[in-house]
C-alpha cells in the first residue's frame, strides 16, 4: 500500500523475460525465470527490480486455448505420465511385496527336501547314458566314412548302396530315438520331481536333435564328397576329416543344435573376467528364480487350487492376473539366465564365436517375429533341417511352417507334459494356437512397421499376460489333483 | 532321405534374402522372409525353392556377440519392455478391480444421505452472502472514484488524502476479510459434510482474493489516473469507466483471480458444441470421481483405521502404497475436471479469451516447475500481488518466494483443515516442505534440462505417490477419531 504510481513502461522493464517478450503478440511460453524457480536460484546474482511495483500489470493479454483442448496446434507431450505409469507399477508391486511379507514372512525352505533319492539316481543314469549315444553316433559315421572313401574310388551307385544308406539312417534314428524314448520313460514313470525331470528331458532332447543334425549334415557332406561337388568355404574342416570323437564332443557342448564340421571361433582368447561375470549372473539369477517362485508364485498357486476345483471363474481370472506379474519376472530372468548368461559362459569356455543366441524379441511386432527371434538355436535347426527341406520338396510356405509348429508343439508337450506327468496337451495346443495368432498379427506388423506398439502389445498380452500364467495354473492344479493335495488346501 | 547331393552354389540360390547376403561377411540381420513370417504370407506368389535341399547349409558363419552383452556397438532398443510395463500396470489394476468386486460388490449408495439439512441451509447462506460483499466492494470503489475525479482537478496530495487512502484500504480488507472469516467460522462449526464445507470455503476464498486484487489494481490505476501517467494499452476500458456493477460481476465469474479492467475476449462467438462437450466431461468426471472414491478409496481407508490407531508401520506403508494408485486417478481426474472442463466451459459462456489455466506440469523436471505450471490463476495472483511487490521493496528472490509459499501454506491449511474440522497443520507443513524440495530439485533440472526423467520422478514420488495419500490417510483417520468411529472398524 506504500507503492506509488509508476509509468507503465518501467513496469515492463522490471518484469521477467517472458513478460517482457509478451509485447510481441504470441501465446505465452513457459517462463524461464519466475517466482518459484528463483527459490533454488537465490545464489545467482539476480538483482531485484529497480522501482516500486504497481498492481496493474496486465496478466491476460492474448487469446489462447488450453493445451489439452484439441484445437491447439502443437501436440502436448505426455512423457511425464509415462514416468508416472512406471512409478505406479513399482509402487503397486512394492506394496504386494510388503503384503506378501506381512502375510507369509519368509517362505524359503530347503529346495532339496522334496527330491526323492531315486530321482537323483535316475538323473545320474541319464547323464551317463548320453555320452554313450554320442559315441555310438560317431562310431557309425566313422564306419560309413570308411565305406564312402572306398565308394568314391569305384564310383559305385547301385541298389546295394541305396539300401546301405537306409540302414545308416535307421541306425542313427534308433540311436537318437532310443535315447529320447528311454529318458522320456524314465522321467515320466521314475522321476517324481519336475525340475530334475525337466533337466533330464531337456538334455536328452537337445542331444537327440544334435545327433539327427549330425547325421543329416554328414550324409549330405558325404554325397558331395563322393561326387566331388564343392563344399561350403565356411568350413575349415572337410569331410571325412570332421568325423572324430573330438569333433562330436565339441558339438555336444557347443551352444547350437546345428552341426557344422567347424564353427567360427572367438577372436580373442578365453576372457576370465567375462566368464566370471556370466557365472555371477547365473548364480544370482538362479537364486532370484528360486526366491520368486517360492515366495511369490507358490502362494498365488496354492490359493488358486480351490477356485480351480470349484471353477469359480472370476477368482481364476484374478489369480491369472496376479500370477502374470510373477510369471513375467520369472520368464525374463530365466530367458536372460539361459540365453545370455549360460550360453555365453559356455561359448567363452569352448571358444564358440557366433553368439547370436537370441535377437531383440521383446520388441516383436507380431507373434511370428517373436518365434523367429527369441530362440535362435531352435529356429536355425528348424529352418535348416525341417522348413527348407520341406520347401524343396514342394510344400508351400504355410504348409512347411505349420509342420514346423506341429513338431515344435510335440516337443513342447514332451518338455512340459513328461516332467509334470501330465500329458493333457495344453502345451501342444498352446503352440498350435500360435499359427492362427501369427496369421492374425503378421498383416498388422506389415501395415504398421516392425516396431508396432499394438502388435507388440498383442504379443505380450497373449503370450505372457494370459498364455503363460494360464498354462502354469493348469499344470499346477493337475499336479495337485493327481497327488491328492487339492483337498488339503481348502 | 530322398534328397540327392547338389552343387552347393545352387543351395545358396534357393535361400532367403538374408542367407544369400550372408556371403558378404557382415553380422546376420533380422530376416525378412523366413520360416514363421511366411505363414501369414501364404497368399503371396512366393515360389518354392527350385531344387532338392541338402542339410549342409552354413548357419554359423561369423563371430558375433549377443546383443545384450555390453561389448556390442549398437545400443539395443528396450521399447518393447516399456509396453510390457504399461500392460502389467493395466493387468495389476484390472486384478484389483476384480478383487474389489469379489470382496465388496457395488458400494455406491446415495451420496446425499450423509448431508444434514443444516449444512444445506448454511451453504445457501454463504452463496447468498458472497454477492453482497461483491456489491459492497464496487460501492466503495464508486465512492473513491468520485473523490478521485475531484482530486485530479485540484491536484491535492496532503495528509488527509493519505489518511483517506488508508481508510479505503481498511474498508476493503474488512469487506474481504469478514467474508472469509465468517464463512470459515460457519464451515468449521456448522457445516458437518466436508464436501459442502469445501465448496463454501473455496468459493469464499476465491471471492476474497478477487476482492483484494480488485482493490489493489484499482488503487494503482487511480494513482496513475490522478497523475496522468500512461496506463497499459492492453486495457480497453480505462479508469474510472471500469468501476461498474457489470464489470465486477464479470470479474466474479471470470476464470482468473487477477483483476483487469478488461480481458482478451474470445475470437469466436459462443460455441454450443464446445460447451456441451465440456459439460459432458464434467458430468462423466464427477461420476467417475464419486465412483472411484466410494468403490476404491473408501475401503482402503476404512481398512487403514485400525493400523493407524495401533501405529503398525508396515501396514500403514502398505495402505499408503495401495491408496496412491487410487489417489493419482482421483487427482488427475479432478485436475482435468476443474482446470480443463469447468474453467473452459465457464470461459466459453462469458467469452473469456485467455485460457492458459494450466501448462504441461506433468512433465515437470522439478517441484518448482510443477508449482509454476499447474495452477496458473493462483500463480499469476501470487506473482502480481505478492512476489513482485515484495521484490520491488527489496526482498530477495528466496525471501519473496518463501513468503509466497507461507501464504500458500496458510491458504492450503484453510482449504483442507476447515472443512475437515481438523487444524493439525499437515496441509500447512506439506506446503512449507515444498521449499526445501524445490531447492533440491532446481539444480537437478538445470543440470539435466527441462524434461529430466529423474527430476520428474522425484516430483511424482514426493507429490502423488507418497505425499497426497499420506495426507489423505491422516485426515481420514483424524476425522474418524474425532467422530468416534475408529473403534467400530476394528
Amino acid at each position: 500500500m506504500m507503492s506509488t504510481a509508476q509509468p507503465l513502461s518501467s513496469i515492463r522493464l522490471m518484469m521477467t523475460s517472458d513478460d517482457a517478450s509478451s509485447e510481441v503478440p504470441s501465446p505465452p511460453q513457459r517462463e524461464e525465470s519466475s517466482v518459484v524457480e528463483s527459490i533454488g536460484d537465490s545464489e545467482s546474482p539476480q538483482s531485484p527490480p529497480e522501482s516500486t511495483f504497481t498492481h496493474t500489470l496486465p496478466i491476460h493479454t492474448h487469446v489462447t486455448s488450453s493445451i489439452l483442448t484439441k484445437e491447439t496446434n502443437e501436440p502436448v507431450s505426455l512423457g511425464g505420465l509415462k514416468n508416472l505409469g512406471m512409478l505406479v507399477l513399482l509402487a503397486n508391486n512394492l506394496r504386494l511385496i510388503l503384503e506378501n511379507h506381512t502375510k507369509y514372512g519368509f517362505l524359503l525352505g530347503n529346495p532339496f527336501a522334496t527330491v526323492p533319492i531315486g530321482d537323483v539316481k535316475n538323473t545320474v543314469l541319464v547323464w551317463c547314458l548320453i555320452p554313450l549315444h554320442i559315441l555310438f553316433a560317431v562310431t557309425i559315421e566313422k564306419y560309413i566314412a570308411k565305406k564312402a572313401i572306398g565308394t568314391k574310388k569305384k564310383h559305385v551307385d547301385n541298389p546295394t548302396a541305396h539300401f546301405r544308406d537306409h540302414l545308416y539312417c535307421l541306425a542313427h534314428v534308433i540311436n537318437a530315438g532310443w535315447l529320447l524314448a528311454y529318458v522320456t520313460y524314465l522321467v515320466y514313470f521314475h522321476i517324481y520331481h519336475p525340475l530334475l525331470g525337466s533337466a533330464c528331458e531337456v538334455h536328452a532332447l537337445i542331444v537327440s536333435m544334435k545327433l539327427m543334425s549330425y547325421y543329416f549334415t554328414n550324409r549330405d557332406l558325404r554325397k558331395a564328397f563322393v561326387k566331388d561337388d564343392p563344399v561350403p568355404k565356411d568350413y575349415v574342416l572337410q569331410y571325412p576329416q570332421n568325423i572324430s570323437v573330438r569333433n562330436i564332443m565339441y558339438f555336444w557342448w557347443a551352444p547350437t543344435l546345428v552341426y557344422q564340421p567347424s564353427y567360427p571361433r572367438s577372436n580373442v582368447p578365453f576372457r576370465k573376467l567375462f566368464f566370471l561375470k556370466r557365472c555371477g549372473e547365473i548364480s544370482a539369477l538362479f537364486f532370484a528364480l528360486w526366491f520368486v517362485s517360492a515366495q511369490y508364485a507358490n502362494p498365488i498357486l496354492i490359493n488358486s487350487l480351490s477356485a480351480m476345483h470349484d471353477l469359480r471363474v472370476s477368482v481364476i481370472v484374478e489369480r491369472i492376473l496376479k500370477l502374470s506379474t510373477v510369471s513375467i519376472v520369472i520368464w525374463l530372468a530365466a530367458f536372460f539366465c539361459i540365453f545370455q548368461s549360460i550360453l555365453n559362459a559356455l561359448a567363452e569356455v569352448i571358444g564358440f564365436g557366433d553368439r547370436s543366441f537370441y535377437m531383440d524379441w521383446w520388441n516383436a511386432g507380431s507373434l511370428g517375429t517373436y518365434w523367429r527371434l527369441w530362440n535362435r538355436p531352435v529356429y536355425n535347426y528348424m529352418k535348416r533341417h525341417v522348413y527348407l527341406p520341406l520347401r524343396t520338396r514342394g510344400f508351400s510356405a504355410t504348409q512347411a511352417s505349420t509342420i514346423v509348429f506341429l513338431i515344435s508343439a510335440f516337443l513342447h508337450e514332451l518338455l512340459v507334459g513328461i516332467p509334470t506327468h501330465n500329458l493333457s496337451f495344453i502345451a501342444f495346443s498352446g503352440m498350435m494356437f500360435q499359427v492362427p495368432l501369427i496369421m492374425l498379427t503378421a498383416p498388422l506388423e506389415k501395415m504398421r512397421g516392425p516396431g508396432t506398439v499394438i502388435g507388440n502389445c498383442i504379443f505380450w498380452v497373449s503370450f505372457v499376460i494370459v498364455g503363460q500364467p494360464t498354462a502354469v495354473l493348469w499344470y499346477y492344479y493337475r499336479w495337485h489333483a493327481m497327488h491328492g493335495t487339492v483337498g488339503q488346501s481348502h
